[in-house]
């Protein structure tokens, strides 16, 4: 690998400088993605021809300068492959015509989906990408968390307030249960197979992490968080759990070499719950990319002076918003390349 | 006052039971609101029509039994007020055809509205409670916090984001600041005209306090928050950041007599921050309500037993979903009713 300052960081060996990627620089701001996307039917069509998916995870790697890429693709292939098929509707999001929210539903599913019959596309996408990256810079997998592709899956859309999905947790705990295994061995599945197909490292996002309540997180939540990390243990793995700032000490017990924070998270906290044991990514708000570019340098160069330890990559505390300049990226990068770590 | 158990508690006095109401108990839930509500042309009417809203914030208290009435009104009036009108758009939420995101656009607003003129439907329908409620249960006022009016003003609209109206803390701090301000002013007159009116505490609602990071919300959230409480020093006022976990230690030290938690804030945490000076509301989850009878009664009575003190206003950590069942909410407040406080 030429660039490997994100894999070194993930297991805390020394580099000289804090690596940077961004959620979500794969699509949406690039002009070089909208080009391609607009020649398509829709979202899901780019998801599901792999050469277009490897095209638009490139784009950021040489367009940007990021020293990681993570596969252009969608949590949502998880229950549309389980058996629960998706539309992604233009300017409203994604919309499950069927959903789950009795016994009854989940036999919706099927029993025993093949991952690899089923995910194809994704395997295909990463060896074409990991191919036309030739090492140039570490492959990021991921998969959405077990809580959040519930919430999908038995909201049917997305939602402020995911009440129905919540209120499944109060009315039949047991399908919950088990709706959420049945979603937590699929992904483990999904997420080994990405792995032999080339990754070079993975990410949990467990989006909605932020709705429920400490007790109900650790319940619904973390358990299956826990069982997905510990297989791949010892891998370069991130748990980012949005909004979940009071769990933030049970996900420190989860074995991974990476955690995921938003710009609610506070980094001096965190580490000091988790020590020099696990590498900490994040955690700029989004809209600072909106700020003019002095504001830009100075609020990244803050984030930098607050790294107390060499165990951080750098990176927004959410997915880069649509209407960002790709040029207030670059600034941000630039900035992040040219700080010297001071803990050698 | 017949009951005074809500006042009590907001001044740390003596009481056999804790209190309980409900955040958006006036409208949504009950069928008897829905009753005058389809008779109008739609929510702005029965806003503004005082018999109207005096009828719809009465009804909780004669239908459930809760120990405060809230008034039936919108945190948007204040805008409207200035000089911004909004629309409420069914099963969409509000909409404001202008919104203010430049110096220019700042000028849409009215130089020196007159809170009496502009809102005198709330001070009368304030007027005709008291008088309907004859002293049977305390009468809560209330406006949205400032941050959380700018963000309305400034994105126009609900957003899952809001991030036209973060963009603007980065590139024009000055103006946001103006904006904050003007509304920090109109809603301390708009609160002094309800106090003078008759309601008997005041809440500030902060509904998007937790879409801010930390440092963020202190400096465009809680400082103007903090403006707002100072006036009332001394009087039942509660203040309710939704989402801000991370900035209870600030909020802890705003002079209030109350602080609401949502089903993310920890009460023993919150407890250990203020000790016996404040009071603290919440904090159920409100899809605890979707629950069977049983499980309402054991989780409530599960709250009930982790307060080590009698300074609590029970009450659900966000406003009451509108599909909930009142007979369930009966369920929550004989609850609480029957439990007997241990620490007098």
């Amino acid at each position: 690998m030429r660039n490997d300052l994100y894999i070194k960081a993930h297991y805390g060996e020394s580099i000289p400088r804090y690596p940077v990627w961004l959620m979500r620089q794969a699509g949406r701001i690039l002009p070089e993605y909208r080009a391609v996307r607009q020649k398509l039917s829709g979202f899901k069509e780019l998801v599901e021809t792999p050469s277009l998916a490897a095209e638009v995870t490139l784009q950021p790697v040489d367009i940007l300068g990021v020293d990681a890429a993570i596969l252009f693709s969608d949590i949502l292939v998880v229950p549309d492959a389980m058996g629960l098929t998706y539309e992604m509707i233009e300017q409203r999001g994604p919309f499950f015509p069927q959903t789950i929210r009795s016994e009854q539903q989940l036999t919706l599913l099927d029993e025993n989906p093949d991952v690899l019959d089923r995910l194809s596309y994704v395997f295909e996408a990463i060896k074409l990408t990991k191919k036309e990256l030739n090492n140039r810079v570490p492959l990021i997998g991921f998969a959405g968390a077990p809580w959040t592709i519930f919430c999908y899956m038995v909201e049917g859309k997305g939602s402020k307030t995911f009440s129905e999905s919540r209120k499944l947790l109060y009315t039949n705990p047991q399908l919950a249960h088990e709706l959420l295994e049945r979603i937590t061995d699929f992904t483990i599945e999904y997420m080994r197979q990405q792995q032999l197909s080339g990754v070079d490292a993975l990410q949990l996002f467990d989006s909605w992490a932020g709705i429920l309540g400490h007790d109900q997180y650790t319940e619904f939540g973390l358990k299956y968080v826990h069982k997905i990390a510990s297989a791949f243990r010892g891998f370069p793995f991130t748990i980012f759990s949005k909004g979940a700032v009071a769990s933030l000490p049970e996900i420190a017990k989860i074995e991974s070499t990476a955690i995921g924070l938003d710009w609610n998270m506070d980094i001096q906290e965190t580490r000091n719950l988790v020590g020099e044991t696990r590498t900490l990514q994040g955690n700029l708000d989004p809209c600072l990319l909106y700020a003019k570019d002095s504001i830009i340098v100075k609020e990244t160069n803050k984030l930098l002076d607050s790294f107390k330890s060499q165990r951080h990559i750098v990176n927004l505390g959410h997915g880069v918003y649509p209407d960002v300049d790709p040029e207030k990226v670059k600034i941000l990068i630039k900035t992040v390349k040219d700080y010297e770590i001071k803990y050698n």
